[in-house]
């Protein structure tokens, strides 16, 4: 058994079962090992950013780590974005990346690069194995750190002798911590906290968006009149009819400072404190009033569901029946010429039952939140990093994690140039994905933003930066070249039958939605 | 004036004219200076990859930097391949990458991320500019780190209240020194190495592959008896007919063993000691044998015609006629179906006076350089990093810096993943190019490379790693889809037809081979 049959078998053994590829030569020794252990499912993408993004998205819907594998330092510098993206959802990854062998770092190849250095930002834990001997339990370790909830960015470096040299056997899974629950003593302050002000607010987010967790939240808000709100966004949450709705701080820092503004109390719950996303001139970067205090009752790395449990047990509030329940109606779907709102009530619509939605529509989907509350029950993936290029891949990885639910991607034009390829991946797989891309031929937030910074009107140079109309992409000649069906929606009447088919559809769908 | 305004008018002045640029919301003050400042070009890539790789072309063909534009910490992720590659061509890049405000950085946001840790490891130098008053002077340090030859990587991070808080104005270009020359003693040293022995070789890189310096080495080998020889790729190579005709060494470690065994002195004029791509089990690292002794006669960064010129003085070679000059004929056309060499005969018949190739043709382009030695005069630019998704960008950075001259771009189709929306950005700018895509459907290195390493004969698992014909990419639709014309040959008499089309064609023009 050499180094590289050794680290798969780990993988296989502590459950990590899935990978992400995009391999070079330094990991033809990992290649080669998966025709030789069975158990690991291994899915090529075209660029590294697929793969990250992917892994990514296989956590939030398998609530497991999946392994990316890249090549060398500048394939890693491809795959940061995303481990930036899955890192800030707190989703865990083991971030295989290849290197020369240890003996061949002291030359100045073309490839040389300081791997550690750049994995550093982006992961949690970096180590680079040192001998095959010794790789399997370097991978052992990986595995622990990416499974300890929340996840985390384990990255490997993997010198290609310690894959083909020789191994004694793979290393047995180490033991994950559960999530440490919180004190009885902060639980009663918060919920002395509820009973004793107006103006408290609980903001969830990470697991304090499953379903369960918002059902305790809105219970706790019946019994005690407390506001619920939720993070601009959420690396997963479960909503539709039969769950609790609540809803987003807002992107714009004027619209979150309002409605923040009666705000005494905030109690996070697996949220952080609400920063405005970038800084304007003249708008705070704090969203809440300079009065207001902040308590955390939960961590993300603390078991949220409990805790609520827990305030909700000493408030008495476990058979209140909890507010804000979406109950439906589905709306029904909107017809004419396309709005945004329009398109949010068609997506509720024809959302179907326990369907994924990834959402990078980001200017075009700011408003879809509460139109969509009462779709049939789904899960909603956001991104949680900020870095554009997320869509495509996560899609691709939620619809690996649980191949038999729907996942409708609601795709930007202009983040969707970053990692095209996945089209690819979808296609080969045969994933069941339909992406509903916004068409609008531009960096359209740009444009919004340049004005947030009093950065004027843009004249002629300034627009030609913040417009891709000319020329503008053929989405669906760009489905083709993937090997990807599509069709084209220029109404609301025509993404009705074309959303209706594409669900239907079995494999991966784009729908262009010309805007 | 603000920050942005006085950085954008400090970069031209310093004579820094075009920037490459993929901007988000950090860096709209420095959009909308576009506006208000003339004479600097700017050019929407749509991924940070594009735009440090075009940064790069654009330098090996203006020989002076351009700006990359890109957005904090993974926007800057996404740009470092290219940017590593660049490093490794010693390519001067001013790369200026936005980030939060100064203030605003202490908060956990979304894109929150260490930018210069992210930078450092394709930098050359990094700073983060603290305040709109001292912008400029960064800038204009900036610009003479990269306009230091050769040329290096300097990452500006640029705070985006750094650019809209007030400035004095534009900060005075520095001065740049130029290369050292090399001293009369170390080249009478070498001089006495070649007239004192047999087995002596000349390895040449960077400015040594420049045509002067290519025939002052041919007029020393005609004058010594030495042997020429080039690094496996260059930053850029003048060649073609009338220019001395030097093989490369070549990218197998036996064959390149093999060329070097009877060299017992090898000086190095812009090269470096040759080593292998990739360490192999049982193959040497180190590509020359043991008791050859290097000299180094000029570093990068010294003044490599002038070493040449004195060495070529020194022995009396001035006047001698040089050795191994290309004097044609121009190849014919090859006929019939597709070979590689074929391919290669037909593109030497058809590379018109003064084109650029840029090669990314991976495996497929490895036996090309002999057989063009004989085309018309041509620059040729190779991936000095070693780094896949080099060949679209660095077309579109080569075409921009000289837009009078054809650019044939050979390009893998593997490769053309990472960085295929440089498409997009050909067709917008109506870029002089002809795209030939070796189609092959697969990752043709890896299988080479999986034997090299000893992996045994690929399964099933191994394989689909390794192919992508299922499905396969339609790049006739991909170019469509970029709003770029394109047409596909199946065979030489094909390829030749569409080749002299391409080339006559004004604009970018793609040609799928179907190999």
């Amino acid at each position: 058994m050499n180094g590289a049959e050794s680290l798969v078998r780990t993988l296989v053994d502590g459950g990590v079962e899935l990978c992400f590829a995009n391999p070079g030569t330094s990991e033809m020794h990992f290649v080669a090992a998966l025709d030789s252990v069975s158990g690991m499912r291994c899915v090529l993408c075209l660029f590294e950013g697929v793969a990250t993004g992917a892994a990514d998205g296989y956590y939030r819907m398998a609530r497991k780590p999946a392994a990316s594998l890249l090549h060398v330092g500048s394939g890693l510098g491809n795959g940061l974005a995303n481990l930036h993206n899955a890192r800030k959802a707190r989703s865990g990854i083991v971030n295989i990346v290849g290197n020369h062998a240890v003996y061949h770092q002291q030359h100045d190849t073309p490839l040389s690069a300081d791997v550690e250095a750049v994995a550093r930002p982006m992961s949690d834990w970096v180590r680079s194995a040192t001998s095959s001997r010794t790789v399997a339990a370097d991978a052992a370790d990986a595995i622990a750190v990416a499974c300890q909830p929340p996840g985390r960015i384990a990255s490997l470096i993997l010198p290609a002798n310690t894959a083909w040299e020789a191994a004694d056997g793979p290393a047995a899974p180490r033991s994950v911590q559960p999530r440490s629950t919180v004190s009885r003593e902060l639980v009663r302050n918060v919920a002395s906290i509820l009973q004793a002000n107006e103006g408290v607010t609980l903001l969830l987010g990470d697991a304090g968006l499953y379903a369960r967790a918002k059902e305790l939240a809105g219970r706790i808000a019946a019994k005690t009149g407390c506001s619920l709100l939720s993070e601009y966004q959420s690396a997963r949450e479960e909503r539709g009819v039969g769950r609790v709705a609540i809803a987003r701080i807002p992107y714009s820092v004027d619209s979150a400072v309002a409605m923040l503004r009666e705000t005494r109390h905030l109690i996070l719950i697996g949220a952080k404190p609400p920063v405005a996303f970038f800084a304007y001139p003249e708008k705070p970067s704090v969203l809440t009033q300079p009065d207001c205090q902040l308590t955390t009752l939960a961590n993300a790395d603390e078991d949220i569901e409990q805790a609520l449990y827990a305030l909700a047990e000493e408030l008495g509030a476990l058979d209140t029946p909890p507010l804000q329940v979406a109950t439906g109606p589905r709306p029904l779907p909107a017809k004419g010429p396309f709005t945004l709102e329009g398109i949010a009530q068609s997506l509720a619509a024809f959302i179907p039952d326990d369907a994924v939605v990834v959402d990078e529509s980001v200017s075009s989907g700011r408003g879809f939140a509460p139109i969509t509350q009462n779709a049939a029950p789904h899960d909603w993936l956001s991104p949680m990093g900020g870095s554009i290029g997320f869509g495509l891949p996560q899609a691709v990885g939620a619809a690996v994690a649980v191949p038999d639910r729907k996942v409708i991607l609601l795709q930007a034009d202009g983040s969707a140039m970053y990692t095209l390829s996945a089209m690819w991946t979808m296609a080969r797989e045969q994933l069941n994905i339909v992406i509903v891309v916004f068409s609008n031929r531009g960096y359209k937030i740009l444009l919004g933003e340049l004005a947030n910074v009093g950065g004027g009107k843009p004249g002629g140079n300034a627009m030609r930066m913040m417009t891709i109309d000319d020329p503008a992409l053929d989405w669906q000649a760009l489905a083709r070249g993937f090997g990807m069906t599509s069709s084209r929606a220029c109404n609301l009447d025509e993404f009705n039958r074309e959303l209706a088919l594409g669900i239907d559809h079995k494999g991966p769908h784009l729908i262009e939605l010309v805007l």
